[in-house]
């Protein structure tokens, strides 16, 4: 019987964070500890690196998601821990998982069996609070607009028009659809609402895109929140509430520094939604990481089609750094399911399904390729994999000009990916990254979406009606027309149907609607139903979740 | 000009927070540290100390508050840095302020002039994260209750009759009063509800009033969240929600160490209502003060009406802990409104209006000496105090068989209250504290209630239509009986008109609606308009906090 991902977390001996923090040369006294284990690195400290060269970046990425999964983040952690192994020095970044979801189906997202990252139970609950302040943020905007509203409504919101909502970090989906303000007239002006959940946010896009404190107030200030009766914009900042989110954000934009199982060093930080935001860790994480490693290892959210096109399109442009390699995960398993097998065959061999799901992978490859930066393949093994389904990936993918390798980090740790370790800097040394991205600046906002669609997702067009053309045209004249767009879409599929598997061709993808998110900096267009807040099931896994006779958790993971 | 808080908490030179703890005998690696002047106690060293003998514990509390203001947090932070002046070794235990008001009318709450707490900013801000975690908790089961339902509702809630509501850390009127779970089959049943202000959860008063890990646990499953149609109570235990809670509230009871000013410890864990609840800080806190130190000074919310008589009647009973003195807070300055003058006439000497005041206090002092407690008066001396004014209060307390002590902590921190720190520990020493609650548990629930209403608040009696009287009845017959009651009544005065300064008498006090806090372990009676949700003033000081040029909050207090 093989360990559980907790039993093999509890097992693993931690290293004070102040000897992680010296490994990449991080003095005791920029860390802000929170608790022996976890720990922020101070503005000052991340001022006094900031002339130093980058370090290697490399994205990892996978096929699309299949309910047989792929191991991004294990991947993640196990390639940055093989790096070590290897003799460079490198960091990992993740996101921060959210805490609402860890009481609904999931259980944490710290990676697993031996590469994960550590202390798994802090890292999956309030960890050090970036996800409270961000919902603190948030909520004082909202408050700010009903007051507002409430004292006389000067800047004229039309009620109806109010497009801020609240957010709470917890599966409630009794606040997806509220009526808020009832009661009478100390109460307000009631009018229909909702919440999100915390990682929905546009301050915490925002949140991820900053560069310091400054850029972060700036995009603050930035939010639209609504609109008044002849459609002008009402901006965060002319309710002056960009100052006081900034405040409630001071020490949330500070990177946390925690470790692997192997007590390397690992920045998790910020966790945006991977469609309707670009679902990557903080740029403030990444730089950070550039200056104090030589390769600095981090994921995207979902499959490469939204997770890395929105690495490359919007936080690599934005932020202004280039990736050197990509390392797109995929499992025998998942690759099966897109061939057609159903989740309860996966454990019996079938090299012709495994053939007939490596057209997902191939389209991912491919699309990679697009952006200029070299690829390769890490098939997480399990252990029912059998060596033909191996075989056959990796003829497949050396067809395409690339390479797979099999890793065995949930297994063995470190010495599972010491293979894709050496691949990795053989193609981060080789120089060949040439990275661009997909569009233009320049180019116009249908026309961003459409390429997005036909060369990422293989689909024949788009579809949007007059309404999504006429908003488009608007926001370019208004202003927005030089911003990405951040594709929301269903993460199961190339194409707009999740239960499309493979690489389906000949599809169009509808653009229902389009929302402005001016203070992260780009166009979401919405592809098909988007939850922003989810509900529980039936049976929430809080049902099992208690402190045992020791005081250790039970139930989370 | 003399300078601000803020400006003299800035001028504060911080010690490393492991040097405050070791002070008191906390070695470094049993704090959990959040940044260097921020820690939480270890579980094994509270454990490790439980067999110690108590120090001595003082209470401070204050005459009926004015817009004039009183300084009671102050006073308690001065007089634990004159104890620790004069000598003895002294602990001071607070309340947590809350996050949401910082954006509205007042400042920051963590004392003032040279009888502060710091960082003060982290204080007033996100600080260790304990309300969020509070908050979050509260909401989780929440969103259990409405899941429930959505999935069937086997355990039979009537949706008119869920009792439990949200919960959020900021001043937002608008979501007092809300429909939730609009917008079709998916999102649930639709029900009218609404959010409080998260120091006015019952989550709070349970965490404060928990002794350990497990006592929290059971409290949490004894929460009454509703009733069927039968009106059978309904349970958090019922929804396996103390478990998941526990696992949320884990980090946040352990208390948090500061410092003053003067480098004292300082322990800042929990804040309740003084309304709805009984609005002091943690049990836990305050205990492990007691293993601690010779001396810890504790507050009370509001004045000795309401936060003394909670403090003995409800938190001393609890936890089996019962203080040595008690300091009864005054200003000249709030006297005189007591004794009618209005606010912009308070920089005038009247005597005359200072001794008409006086009932105000004479009513406290009385108050007090009936749960067997001695008693001292610190007069927080203002710059515009004459010797006159001073001169009555201390004529008039004398013939109360007391004394008054003028202070200035203000101005001068601990030198300022050396004389008041040497008569608390004249008091403690006589010995003549012979602590009793005001009423037995085997009283009925209204009789308790009646007899605050006249004993503290020198009523004449109470009103209580049948429905409310019925109420308690059945309480008392399904076993809740032997509960103390939680009085919620405006602080401003003896009686339930807020305009009646002094020291009313004849009034009666009407008993509006009485509610279970089943898993706190009070019955709440409502007398008056009690607001669990504050809104936003028009100029919100949110308009005015920002970082400055040097990464400085400005503007929070």
């Amino acid at each position: 019987m093989s360990k559980s991902d907790i039993e093999i977390a509890r097992e693993a001996t931690m290293k004070p964070i102040t000897e992680i923090g010296d490994k990449i040369g991080i003095p005791a006294d920029q860390l802000m500890q929170y608790g022996p284990s976890k720990a922020k690195i101070s503005y000052d400290f991340l001022q006094s690196i900031q002339d130093r060269p980058n370090g290697k970046l490399v994205l990892v990425t996978a096929i699309s998601p299949t309910p047989a999964g792929e191991g991004k983040t294990t991947t993640t952690v196990g390639l940055g821990d093989g790096l070590n192994r290897i003799g460079k020095k490198a960091m990992i970044c993740l996101r921060e998982p959210s805490l609402g979801p860890c009481f609904g189906v999931k259980g944490g997202a710290a990676g697993g069996g031996y590469a994960q990252v550590v202390p798994m139970e802090d890292i999956n609950l309030h960890f050090t609070g970036d996800f409270h302040a961000i919902g603190a943020a948030h909520n004082l905007l909202s408050a700010l607009i009903d007051n507002h509203i409430y004292w006389g409504n000067d800047l004229g919101f039309d009620e109806r028009r109010v497009t801020w909502r609240r957010v709470l970090d917890m599966n409630d989906r009794a606040l997806r659809d509220i009526v808020s303000s009832l009661g009478g007239v100390a109460n307000g002006f009631p009018r229909q609402t909702g919440f999100d959940i915390t990682v929905a946010s546009e301050v915490m896009a925002i949140f991820c895109l900053a560069d310091g404190l400054k850029d972060l107030q700036e995009r603050l200030g930035a939010i639209v929140v609504g609109y008044t009766r002849e459609k002008k914009a009402i901006y965060a900042r002319d309710l002056k509430a960009e100052g006081p989110m900034t405040v409630l954000l001071k020490d949330a934009l500070m990177p946390n520094l925690v470790q692997t199982l192997e007590n390397n060093p690992a920045f998790i930080h910020g966790g945006p939604f991977a469609n309707i935001a670009h679902g990557c860790n903080t740029v403030s994480a990444t730089k950070a990481g550039l200056k104090l490693a030589d390769y600095t290892v981090t994921e995207a959210g979902f499959g490469a089609d939204l997770g890395a096109e929105k690495f490359f399109d919007i936080k690599c442009r934005k932020a202004g750094i280039s990736p050197d390699a990509v390392v797109i995960v995929a499992t025998v398993r998942a690759l099966k399911m897109h061939g057609g097998v159903a989740k309860d065959q996966l454990g019996e061999e079938n090299v012709e399904a495994v053939k007939k799901g490596l057209e997902n992978l191939g389209r991912h490859i491919r699309n990679v390729a697009k952006f200029g930066v070299p690829a390769v393949v890490a098939v997480n093994k399990f252990i029912k994999d059998t060596d033909a389904e191996h075989r056959a990936i990796q003829e497949y993918v050396a067809e395409l000009g690339a390479e797979a390798v099999i890793c065995e980090h949930w297994a063995k740790g470190s010495e599972g990916t010491e293979q894709l370790a050496q691949k990795v800097v053989a193609l981060v040394e080789g120089g060949t990254a040439d990275f661009r991205t997909l569009y233009d600046d320049d180019t116009g906002l249908l026309a961003k979406i459409e390429t997005v669609a036909k060369e990422i997702y293989g689909a024949d067009g788009i579809a949007a009606d007059k309404k999504v053309r006429d908003q488009l045209a608007q926001w370019e004249a208004d202003g927005f027309g030089k911003l990405p767009v951040c594709m929301a879409k269903t993460q199961y599929s190339f194409s707009t149907d999740p239960t499309l598997r493979g690489a389906p061709t000949g599809h169009t993808v509808p653009v229902r609607e389009v929302r402005l998110s001016a203070g992260a900096g780009f166009i979401v267009a919405i592809c098909g139903e988007i939850m922003t807040m989810p509900g529980l099931p039936r049976v929430p896994s809080a049902n099992h979740i208690k402190l045992n006779e020791k005081g250790q958790i039970e139930g989370l993971f």
